[in-house]
């Protein structure tokens, strides 16, 4: 089974790629794809499909490609597409809206539960038929709610501590997008959104263009 | 020189990182570090790092550490931090906002010039002291503004038409939030923020973190 071998986590990150990329074909109504066709498509050299392919039992046929569907399984059975998660957002600005009316999200298995902010002008309002409660309602709430991930939209200054408290209360995937590196527990599982990092290499390679080097 | 030296986009995917802790060890006046202490606090192999910061000449020296300045100022001019890139955003939701709002993006030396959006709902509104217009105002705003990047949050079934629309009109830095891979002109530069790529590799993470199994 391919879920039993270890994958490393250089994969793993192009994994929802390939995913996205193998649900537009079979949207499409394709059923096979060369691996030539594939990195035509999603700019990424052939051997690197073919290796990243062969971690989980994607082997395609010389001149009959591989099966869409067959590989858009393995990878949504890999990335876990049929688990639902629980989540809450902390941090209620415009950030927080915006993950909240994400439509995505609950598509991919991700259920916004909660929203939770200090600022009196944001708690009891609604955002996405969800009320924003009072941080120092959430030790009560994850006692009647499971909460699987964390989503931290709250100011720089302030992520660090929060990110201490939703992990004392027992949660476990912390979603952050702050610019701050967070230190927490081992069996505490952190992503990371760094929007300046993006931004600072999309400088980097614009002006390596305009001085007419090319990156990629 | 370290400008002239050709370095990986590997290396410069992590530039943004080092910047990010050098500039944290300045704030606290610490002037030089070792690697393994550096490897401690960004949770870098010790190796990685000495091998990152010798593509740019910043090589530590035994028992003695990195000058920290030094690389800052290194990195700083490598990633072009003293440049300035002016910027619309394409999309005033909550994502575009949360963007116009974002202090951060100032500092690092990307000023957002204007707001662009089509709904009659937004457009006249003021978003951060500037006026949202409307999409038809673009053509006649590029001849009169220099634009670098246009950061675009526009839903994922107009993200093609509009990354064509403002390529057209010149602006050769696209930063990309849709799912959507854009394939554009070869001297347009796009950068992507994938948000639900990152939340679905968070799941996997979790998933195997519950079911017993590290990843890192």
């Amino acid at each position: 089974m391919a879920e039993e071998k270890k994958i490393s986590m250089a994969v793993i990150r192009r994994l929802p790629r390939y995913f996205r990329y193998l649900s537009d074909l079979m949207k499409l109504d394709i059923k096979r794809i060369s691996s030539k066709e594939l990195s035509e498509r999603m700019q990424i050299t052939a051997s690197q499909i073919r290796q990243d392919l062969n971690c989980f039992g994607g082997f395609g046929q010389q001149g009959y490609g591989y099966n869409v569907e067959y590989l858009y399984d393995e990878i949504s059975k890999i990335l876990g597409t049929d688990r639902r998660f629980s989540c809450i957002i902390v941090g209620a600005g415009n950030m927080g809206n915006a993950l909240a009316n994400y439509e995505n999200f609950s598509k991919r298995g991700f259920d916004i539960v909660g929203i939770f902010d200090v600022s009196p002008d944001k708690v009891g309002t609604v955002i996405n038929n969800i009320k924003v409660l009072h941080m120092d309602m959430l030790p009560e709430f994850v006692k009647t709610h499971h909460v699987d991930i964390a989503m931290l939209t709250v100011p720089n200054s302030k992520v660090n501590e929060v990110a201490i408290q939703v992990t004392e209360l027992g949660i476990k995937g912390i979603w952050n997008f702050s610019p701050t590196d967070l230190r927490l527990g081992d069996d505490v599982i952190v992503e990371n959104v760094h929007l300046s990092d993006s931004l600072m290499v999309l400088g980097y390679r614009l002006k390596e263009s305009m001085e007419g080097r090319k990156t990629s």
